[in-house]
């Protein structure tokens, strides 16, 4: 187990003195309560305060530090936050954020407000977050800051390394870029290294040190940013727009969160959670984005069921059967989500793709077959031995194994058909799995038990 | 849905080309069809060879590429893939990896195997990765590199761009540090800015322009270095020994890795796959792990289907419950896991603590008992429609609203108990909360039946 020391230290309630300190309007106490917490555990306190009060305290603390809260929340959470702020506080915790970060919040906001705190932020970020916000989030577009540490083909390595020397204010969003070379038409045509920047003359051109930079669409989605950071040591890559120009860089650490992020938000749907859920959002909205997945997964439940009301008198001939039937629906369901589970492993890894569904369900269904087996032995067993009739034994387990066998094969390649029809697996797979592991289950059970009557009675 | 190029793209099988040049031993073939292959899709290619004709495709190919594919692998894939190959082809393949991916492999491997390989690799290498594999996986230790950048404190600005503009092999395994001076002990004392080197004489000594160096004890594990990466912008962190001795650096990218590592592995934990299979992994031991959790699981289906064979009277005298036991079941634990997919995304957002388990209880069931009273309506007017009795349908519409405020309180609270207690709420929420709400949902409807029996019948 991972020991955590932030789980351990400081468990008392910072809240209560958080909010004191906010209602007298005491900036310096707010800031010597907030200022020293890790980010996560300050965001943690200030979700604790009711939604008046945690605007009132991004009101009061200086932008930077309200700036890095802001960033820290959810997306959502961190809409709700600057939704309750003025258009002139707003913007100048905006002033603090990367572009990228500023237009992922615009774009979570409504119209009227993001309209309002655009006309409030300096002309030129405001442009390029108008820009940036058109593109698809887990897109390199979606994924990278507008700013480019970039410079003409007529430009020397001395003015590299006078700007590399400067404090502008500018230079630290520039972290981790190489600088880029770019021509007339702004299209990149070379990028330096440090070692080149250090070796040569200052009075050297750009161009006669620079090598051919590695470029990205605009639109190349977040798996394919992936493997290229995989496969090169690059903290940064340059985008280009369709026509060619630079127009942003994308770099390893956005791609990593983005991809974190996902494997997140993908774990939540599988469990039927869509939407990224905090408990700090208001209950109505958890309440009602619950049940929309509930109720649909309701319909499917009454599917399942309605086999089981086909052999009433089935059940009513042998009621020891009634005990088994949630067992052998259930067992399945987990060995069928284990299958899921690595499917969708192997897809996020990339090592599988949907036109693999034939050689999945060979590997899937070897398995299902030895843990079918196994399981059935098992279970036929326990029935034999609990109601004392090796007929009922023999039908509950191999109501299992056939199911187990079912179920695996299903689990196994029903992620990778889902994303061949282009829908979702995380959300997909579990319900339709579940639903139809469960009316197989009954079935067997219920039919090998209409077929052995004879012996069950 | 991500739009996937690598999924459309070059969808034929390229494994039968490999594996023909592999046994032909032609080499210049063999990387003219590997190499051009993203990292992630040269693996997955590999995967569909057979485990010999694997190992000899990474014996007869450069060892960089070698060591590419090796690195993209998860752990354990890669440890079979080195364990096939001889000590000395793999201690080539691991002199191109960085240390603190070979202390991961060598971790992995069997103990015979490890020394065989280190005694073949560089002896300061082996050094090093006998002492990271001391470390924890999830510590500043084990997620470091040994290969720090670092002067001493009687060193030059000149010398350090002397090393900057070298191009010493080793240089690139500093990408992303900054300069750190160590004194005499070894005790990092300062880091040094590019801006300030790029500022400075070339003779000034680095003790004058360094700043005090923000440094990580060995044992810090990953959540509070995710916490430091997401306040700092530094791309690494120099990792100090208890002594305060200079051992490594921690880089920005293999934190957010192995933060990535670990949500893919407790989402897989979720779903009952323990120790992150792969289908490329022999069947008999893929079938074994997942035959594990399922056996423990079955011991908890007896437990909750006892509740049923309890009441069996009750269900013969009204057979129509049968069919409703499942879904009662089932929705429950549908909306218990929603509960506990909310909790552990918070805990992994450092959100809640397990003190909190009471904030958390009365958030949840506020959503529990309105999701309660909506779907128990709901089904009670199935139940009545279908089974044409109103009393059925109260009896089930009242079962699954308590049974769901109950899985709701339950899931949004079990992680926090299981952490609290050192359990593991990846691996234990799921099975713990389906048990408890299958046995309470199987209470629910047969002893409100039982209750209303004069009005059922």
């Amino acid at each position: 187990m991972s020991d955590n020391l932030n789980t351990n230290q400081n468990d008392n309630d910072l809240s209560i003195p958080i909010k004191a300190a906010a209602d007298a309007r005491d900036v310096v106490a707010l800031v010597d309560l907030i200022d020293p917490l890790p980010r996560s555990e300050a965001l943690r306190e200030l979700l604790h305060l009711s939604v008046e009060d945690r605007v009132l305290v991004l009101s009061l603390v200086p932008a930077e530090l309200a700036a890095q809260l802001v960033e820290e929340a959810p997306s959502e959470t961190a809409a709700d936050l600057v939704e309750g702020l003025t258009a002139i506080r707003a913007a100048e915790i905006m002033d603090e954020l990367d572009s990228d970060v500023q237009a992922d919040l615009i774009g979570d906001l409504d119209e009227d407000n993001a309209e309002a705190i655009l006309s409030e932020m300096d002309v030129e970020d405001a442009a390029d977050v108008r820009r940036l916000v058109t593109y698809d989030d887990d897109t390199a577009g979606g994924l990278m800051v507008a700013e480019a540490f970039s410079f003409s083909d007529t430009q020397t390595v001395g003015k590299v390394l006078r700007d590399l020397a400067s404090d502008d204010d500018d230079f630290e969003r520039y972290r981790g870029q190489h600088p880029y070379i770019v021509d007339e038409d702004g299209k990149p045509v070379g990028v330096v290294s440090l070692r080149g920047l250090l070796t040569s003359k200052r009075s050297d051109l750009l161009t006669s040190i620079m090598t051919p930079p590695l470029t990205v669409p605009v639109d190349m989605p977040l798996f394919n940013l992936e493997d290229l950071f995989d496969e090169h040591a690059f903290l940064g890559i340059p985008v280009v727009e369709a026509d060619g120009k630079l127009v942003g860089v994308v770099s390893r650490a956005a791609v990593s969160a983005a991809a974190l992020e996902r494997s997140e938000s993908e774990s939540l749907k599988r469990q039927g959670v869509v939407g990224d859920e905090l408990r700090s959002m208001p209950t109505w909205l958890r309440s009602r984005r619950r049940l929309a997945w509930l109720s649909a997964n309701i319909v499917l439940n009454i599917l399942a069921a309605s086999v089981i009301s086909a052999y009433e008198e089935t059940l009513l001939a042998v009621i020891a059967i009634a005990v088994f039937l949630p067992m052998v629906s259930d067992m399945s369901g987990c060995s069928g989500n284990q299958a899921v589970g690595v499917t969708m492993r192997e897809l996020s890894l990339g090592l599988v793709r949907p036109s693999d569904a034939f050689r999945v369900w060979l590997k899937e269904v070897s398995v299902g077959i030895i843990n079918g087996i196994a399981l059935g032995i098992l279970i036929g067993i326990v029935a034999w031995i609990w109601k004392g009739s090796p007929a009922l034994g023999l039908v509950i387990g191999l109501a299992l194994a056939l199911n187990t066998i079912l179920a695996v094969s299903i689990g196994g390649v029903v992620p990778l058909l889902l994303k061949r029809v282009g829908q979702d697996p995380a959300v997909a797979s579990g319900p339709l799995l579940t639903t139809i592991t469960d009316m197989a289950g009954f079935f067997f059970v219920l039919s090998l038990a209409a077929l052995m009557m004879p012996w069950l009675v």
